[in-house]
């Protein structure tokens, strides 16, 4: 009784660790946690872990770790449902009949194939046995080798399935101990116990990482949605192609570089604020009779007020959106200027907000190098000049720091 | 030693299942399993149980359940961080001072205030016991009086709290024990180990249904986003206000009804297939010139051709957004006909995908009840009449009947 106790002193440890898995929501993290856990607490050579990957439908070993690693490389090692050793953990069949423990252990699948091959020597060839009883005994014989040659590859003593619903989700690989000493049944009925809570928390933690890429995937689409559409718009305008996306682009990069420098310190909304207000900010361009947009010589007055509608077409249009307040202030004040000279209002300096100040230098810069129909685009070099010139009369200084920052790095 | 034991047999019950609820990602279903489960394997007459509320920044009493149920309705009763319960069970000052056993026990609380009471009394008015000394005690007094006070209202013998990372995330409330035993030391012990799994489960919970949320609001925000640069390019057409918007609601509309009466399964993902074909469906419109589109006489055979090619023009503008696959079958063969005389490669019947068969209604009915600059709306019933009659030959019969049976029950 005594030995046992000592055997299992890391029982205590191992239960608590496990419960705290349950708020790792990172798939990976949690199982390369738990098997560098199990390496340490009960002190053997290595551990693995093999996972099913619902994706794919297949088996996966996803960690080993240990002194004596094994040698094929994580991710590498693919089962199919019909792989022995999945076949004999997954609950059914040959799971009811081989796996009374709980946990499969070479030893026993070597005593099972000494068993068999010495009655099968012993049997007659006739008689009750018969030739597809005969076949059928080979098979079993045969499986459980695969099954032995399998477990030694992976340098594993004892593998221990891990089931969520009667499902096989995940099987925890143990190496020999460090004292070469055999696991006891005792040992055995913990870890069988062990890995159902840590099946419970892979899949807790696939489920959560499920719902991120989902969040993720609809995040990006939301973006890529809003840009075709918001293209679609800007197609009516026949001199800005492309124009929105650069815009949003320069602005984003515009934004990285502000806070990489240390200019300023943004909010966690600032870049998805900043994207929509990009991908947005000429979109009350629609409202502007396309003569107006066309025009390749100097509006007259009339034409000049129609055209600067656009800022405020666009905030109307906006507006039924409320989570986009920020990004509306990007778009409503896009062409107010540092001196107050702009408009709509004629905001001044620190009053015109960041997403718009951010915004001015972009859609300044993209208009002044792109090529028009009329025009070539002035050479970079020329447009980074007159934009550093206007720090502080147009633009705000803090962007205008940034974009020259970013043309010397080669990024624009 | 014995009878401790037999007091703690639900233990291992409390355990296992407690071990299950890390997969329950509602939080108030969680809440509620897990009030259900101790009243009934600790057999007491009642428990409940408060919790954080991060969004409003108090504690909220959520459920409590049992013979002797609490009168207070759940999610009535609110706390905040001052109030005494609350502050004696957050880890700080009071917490260390008078929560060595990690439980709040009203015994232990009725205790302290007869000790101080009594001492209060003994003590002279004057000397080491100075006006302000007195006057910290009697707070103290008050402080307790207070929390025996709110457990004898919520019918509590013992508050188990329940933290994650020091902060007090939950606080179970045990009533008393039907054979009204006292709670024994180990039994608080058991509790209090069990609280920190609650809190964990809770946390989890929580944390899956923040994401969720949102989840949920970005998918909505993705729709309304849609909808407004819909609208604003069909802004562009004159005669169509509010086209987008009221094609999509009938659409909708129209497959929920067919699979409502049994006509069709249809596909999980069809419903938001369906809405973003709609609110897409006319989005070629946008390169069919404002001439042709705002024209009331009779459109000669090129400025039909220009206007049929709408279609192939949403095809081309979305072709980016590779998750519309089956949303673009909807903008592309809304306008094919059941007996193949439609556009824009004359598909016939079941050639023709069921998405579009079901906008090619919903359109129809939409422009032919809408007013029109140049005539009237037709009335709902003639509408509905010409659709019933073409069943068969311009319309798909399933979309057909269900949008009458919308018709009969007043929905459209």
């Amino acid at each position: 009784m005594r030995a046992q106790h000592i055997h299992i002193d890391y029982k205590k440890e191992l239960e608590t660790a496990s419960k705290g898995m349950i708020l790792i929501h990172e798939p990976k993290t949690l199982i390369r946690l738990i098997v560098r856990m199990i390496v340490r607490k009960v002190k053997i050579k290595h551990a693995g872990m093999i996972i099913y990957d619902a994706a794919k439908d297949t088996y996966v070993l996803v960690i080993s770790r240990g002194e004596k690693g094994l040698k094929i490389p994580a991710g590498f090692a693919r089962f199919d449902k019909n792989n022995s050793l999945i076949r004999i953990l997954t609950k059914g069949k040959y799971h009811a009949l081989y796996l009374r423990k709980h946990v499969l252990v070479l030893e026993d699948v070597n005593k099972m194939i000494w068993q068999e091959s010495v009655l099968s020597a012993k049997r007659p060839q006739s008689g009750p046995d018969s030739p597809t009883a005969y076949k059928e005994k080979e098979e079993l014989l045969h499986f459980f080798h695969q099954i032995s040659e399998q477990m030694q590859m992976f340098n594993t003593v004892a593998c221990v399935p891990a089931y969520h619903h009667d499902m096989l989700l995940a099987i925890l690989l143990l190496g020999a101990k460090e004292n070469d000493e055999r696991f006891d049944q005792e040992e055995l009925d913990f870890f069988s116990a062990l890995a159902s809570d840590v099946a419970m928390a892979i899949k807790n933690a696939q489920l959560f990482l499920d719902l991120r890429k989902e969040l993720d995937r609809n995040r990006d689409l939301f973006f890529r949605t809003t840009l075709v559409l918001a293209s679609t718009i800007e197609a009516k305008d026949p001199y800005t192609r492309g124009h929105t996306e650069r815009v949003t682009n320069y602005a984003v990069a515009i934004a990285q570089q502000m806070t990489d420098n240390g200019s300023i310190v943004l909010p966690a909304r600032f870049m998805d604020d900043l994207k929509i207000a990009g991908l947005l900010h000429d979109i009350g361009k629609i409202a502007v009779p396309e003569a107006i947009l066309g025009k390749t010589d100097k509006l007259d007055d009339e034409e000049f007020r129609i055209m600067k509608d656009h800022t405020l077409r666009g905030v109307h249009i906006l507006k039924p959106l409320a989570e986009f307040e920020e990004s509306i202030k990007g778009v409503k004040y896009h062409h107010e200027r540092y001196d107050g000279k702009g408009y709509p209002d004629g905001l001044k300096g620190e009053e015109i907000p960041m997403i718009a100040a951010v915004l001015a230098v972009a859609d300044t810069y993209d208009a002044m190098t792109s090529d028009r129909p009329y025009r070539k685009g002035l050479p970079r070099e020329v447009a980074i000049n007159e934009i550093k010139k206007n720090a502080g009369i147009q633009f705000n200084p803090i962007p205008v720091r940034a974009m020259v920052e970013l043309f010397e790095k080669g990024k624009v």
